[in-house]
């Protein structure tokens, strides 16, 4: 069963080493944890339902509350406090196309607001209801639809309906001998709609690509039109639908069939560790090899020098750590030191080539490549380590990420104004922050900048609310006046829809503004996700 | 001087062998040129222009008439006989954004209709006014808008002013080592700007990308307000208005600055050519090439067995074919075939392996590679071949291309489809057509068909127009039939505009009129491009 207040399956528990919980004490200071609320207190608070009854619509407050948050450090102190904001009157579990319909139709007639939900792993408050909503809310959770409906292994084409979490997808491929490749950090959970409609990045983009790369067509119902997009290997016939689909994040239409691009399950993998004496030899070698073009390389992550210590010193190990500092030391690896994780992924022969010319890169940056020990503890864990965010919760820190993404020469100052503007932000409120940044995604033009907070759980849902808020906020401000996106990889939401226009322009938000105007002139998907509700 | 009634640069004339011509007048039957119509006498024609006077507007009938018409078969027969469509009223030539602005201000106050260009090497029908168009109609040529204004050569980003051609583009990047890598067969005469908003592709887009990969941010402005698109590696804050300037075609407003993704220059570059035993086997391992990833590949480029021959009969040198044709026979390539390019460029390295495992690749498939002579010529004379075009109509033969593309199952299909309509839409006329087809951009999923008619011109502009128009739509109707998108690489202009709906949908086309309909409310821009003026 899927924990209802915080990541993952109830039956895997992290749990954090001693001394990781020390170095955090004296990070941010020692922490107050405070007990949870209860699921069966919290859904005796939930008001009823204003939904008239439907046979597809359940509305037992535990199935609302289930699809109304999502993974935000926000949602979790809503949940974890008990202190609620408005859930949904309803959720619907269509089981294919023709109930999403059903359930859109329904919702119009009897005056309701839709809110899509995949996977319900949004960290940018994409499910919740606005408060001042006046009408009733059905979420349309689509996680039902799950079937691979098409597979043209010819074209390396597959057709999935689009609630798929991403275990489901990958076995469902994997059998045939095909892998999509999308592993962002909330695989286990996320859906491939979901995936989509807020153009995700998974931790190999540099070979799998984004959904943008990925999403070949597919099917969406708007509320008074269906749209379908064949899947074409390219086009210049005018505009290009996917893109309208992509990052429309429930504004358009719902997403109910997704044609992916996939590929062979590659032959060999691994994950190499790469040490560099500081962060600008790191970043000067990850730049240079994300513009080499090399074929068999699947992933470029370059930790700052204070994630890398934060990684080192949460492994556990302790004693073959020291072991392996002392040697670094000796290749001129110290105190700043930076951890580079290479992915190379493909054919055999294509590995060994691309390893060779990625080896002398990063030598000629003072790179000391340490074999794949630590890449594949890595990759044992990719997903294991939010499982963390539990056990730091009930020890009293909680955690929040956020990212953008910049040209590279914009790299350092953004990484720097980021960490500046968090540690300030809590500064200001008496409390400290541990703050460390790692580069994600990278790309020949420049880079994800992807930065993780651990701060102090306050004493109560509100003080804690306000730290978050302080902190998001001074965040958000700061990577924006530097010029960077909004959100490289976890889409707007309510979260982020404030500060939009500084990227698009008051032009490219008419516009916007106009499609959703079209597609959806009775406000039935009018979440406010994207663009606030007019 | 630029031929006012053909391809290229009048300095440049292109010759054919006699056995070229004999091998034509055999396929199609013996044609009987038709003198050109003179220039002087053309302009003479032209009604007097219905703008108003404008200091930065030309209204000679020579400067109208040479912005008016692009490169399309309909364009050279009303060229060549001059029986000219309605020309524009009047061709400003903008240096630059500011008189973009003032000139769009202007004609919208005088009621003028204003068609953007750039190099007019449209084969779609993008410059020429609509008959019934009531207004005067303002031509918007940027072409002397062409400065480099910046370059980050560490996020290998450049920008440049829209106006700019493909040689001057490529000279201004080469002085600082880069390069942009877009090379259509139109890469002499077309404009940056033109290739972001028809998505174009040029023939290395394997290793370069097709616009929307290349293309990464600009300024557009639209009648009533300015949009500029900050050049962002990847985001996924909603939208990617990037994408709404794609394939805009002119409609949505005229692109005046356009920052794209650009590549050192590769250390080495080659074109091998590689002949199968037929069109199965080149198919086959074609698209096993396109699905390697292999990073050296820039280009995959498959004649089927009839445009293998004409290659061969059209490319002189009849003694050295024929013994090459005996060699290839013993290792078994015999009448049925065909040719593949594959493009090789990257470090010295990275081309060595890539070779080698391509090599491995098509010898799987009986493939007989035969070094780089052919593969040699063929980039020598990759922008020449369409100034053959000038010498077959002086001969009395005119040629068409068209252009599709679909998932890999389908490409076979396609192929001979698209072949026996047009030879079926002459046979009902009387006449033949030499038709032949390559693959020219490969993608994992699928590839592009592009096909080549030879035929005879008529004895009058209107028996030219209509074998050109009975072809066209034989043709167009085909792929259409077949699920190929209306244009890969061409745009969809006026030509293609009535066929855009087979592959956007009725809620497609909906949502770009309504998108057109918010950016160009009084139609400014309504030149009928890419939708039909309502």
């Amino acid at each position: 069963m899927r924990r209802w207040n915080g990541w993952g399956d109830e039956s895997v528990r992290a749990t954090l080493a001693p001394e990781a919980l020390a170095f955090l004490r004296e990070a941010v200071g020692t922490p107050q944890p405070v007990p949870d609320a209860e699921l069966a207190t919290v859904c005796a608070r939930i008001p009823d339902s204003r939904l008239p009854p439907h046979p597809l619509v359940d509305t037992a407050p535990e199935a609302r509350l289930r699809s109304s948050l999502g993974q935000s450090l926000g949602d979790w102190i809503a949940l974890r406090f008990g202190a609620l904001p408005r859930v949904s009157d309803g959720v619907a579990h269509p089981t294919h196309r023709a109930e999403v319909r059903t359930l859109l139709d329904w919702a119009q007639a009897v005056g309701a607001l839709v809110i899509p939900c995949g996977g319900a792993t949004s960290v940018v408050g994409h499910l919740t209801p606005e408060a001042a909503e006046p009408r009733p809310v059905l979420t349309l959770n689509l996680s039902r639809m799950r079937t691979m409906t098409r597979l043209d292994a010819e074209a390396q084409l597959a057709t999935f309906e689009a609630g798929v979490l991403g275990p489901d997808l990958e076995a469902q491929l994997r059998a045939k001998g095909f892998t999509l490749g999308h592993f962002p950090q909330s695989f286990e959970q996320a859906s491939l709609g979901g995936w989509v409609v807020t153009r995700s990045s998974g931790q190999q983009s540099l070979r799998y690509g984004r959904a943008e790369h990925w999403f070949a067509g597919g099917t969406m119902l708007a509320p008074q039109a269906e749209c379908t997009i064949p899947p074409l290997p390219a086009s210049s016939a005018g505009p290009d639908l996917r893109e309208w689909v992509l990052g429309s994040e429930g504004r358009l239409g719902v997403l109910t069939d997704v044609t992916v691009r996939v590929t062979k399950l590659p032959e060999v993998e691994r994950f190499v560790g790469v040490f560099f004496p500081g962060w600008e030899a790191g970043v000067a070698a990850t730049r240079e090899l994300a513009q080499s073009k090399l074929g068999g390389l699947s992933m470029l992550r370059l930790a700052n020098a204070v994630e890398t210590r934060t990684t080192l010193k949460l492994a556990g190990h302790a004693g073959a750590i020291a072991w392996l500092e002392r040697v670094l030391g000796w290749r001129g690896c110290g105190d700043g030191k930076v951890l580079l994780f290479v992915g190379l992924t493909g054919s055999a022969s294509q590995v060994r080539a691309t390893e060779r010319e990625a080896r002398a890169v990063w030598r000629t940056h003072g790179g000391v490549g340490t074999g794949t020990v630590l890449g594949q503890k890595w990759a044992a864990k990719r997903f294991a380590g939010v499982y963390l965010r539990n056990a730091l919760w009930d020890a009293g820190f909680m955690v929040d990420t956020m990212e953008t993404a910049v040209p590279w020469g914009r790299t350092t100052a953004m990484v720097n104004a980021i960490e500046t503007a968090g540690r300030e932000a809590l500064t200001a409120m008496g409390e400290r922050c541990h703050a460390y940044t790692h580069l994600s995604h990278v790309y020949p033009t420049g880079s994800s900048v992807y930065s993780t907070f651990v701060l102090r759980v306050g004493a109560t849902a509100e003080e804690s609310r306000a730290r978050w808020q302080a902190l998001k906020a001074a965040v958000t401000q700061a990577i924006v006046a530097q010029g960077g996106t909004v959100s490289h990889q976890h889409g707007v939401g309510r979260d982020h829809a404030p500060y939009l226009g500084a990227e698009k322009g008051a032009a490219g938000l008419a516009a916007i503004d106009a499609l959703i105007q079209h597609a959806d002139p009775n406000g039935l998907l009018a979440s406010g996700n994207l663009r606030p509700v007019r």
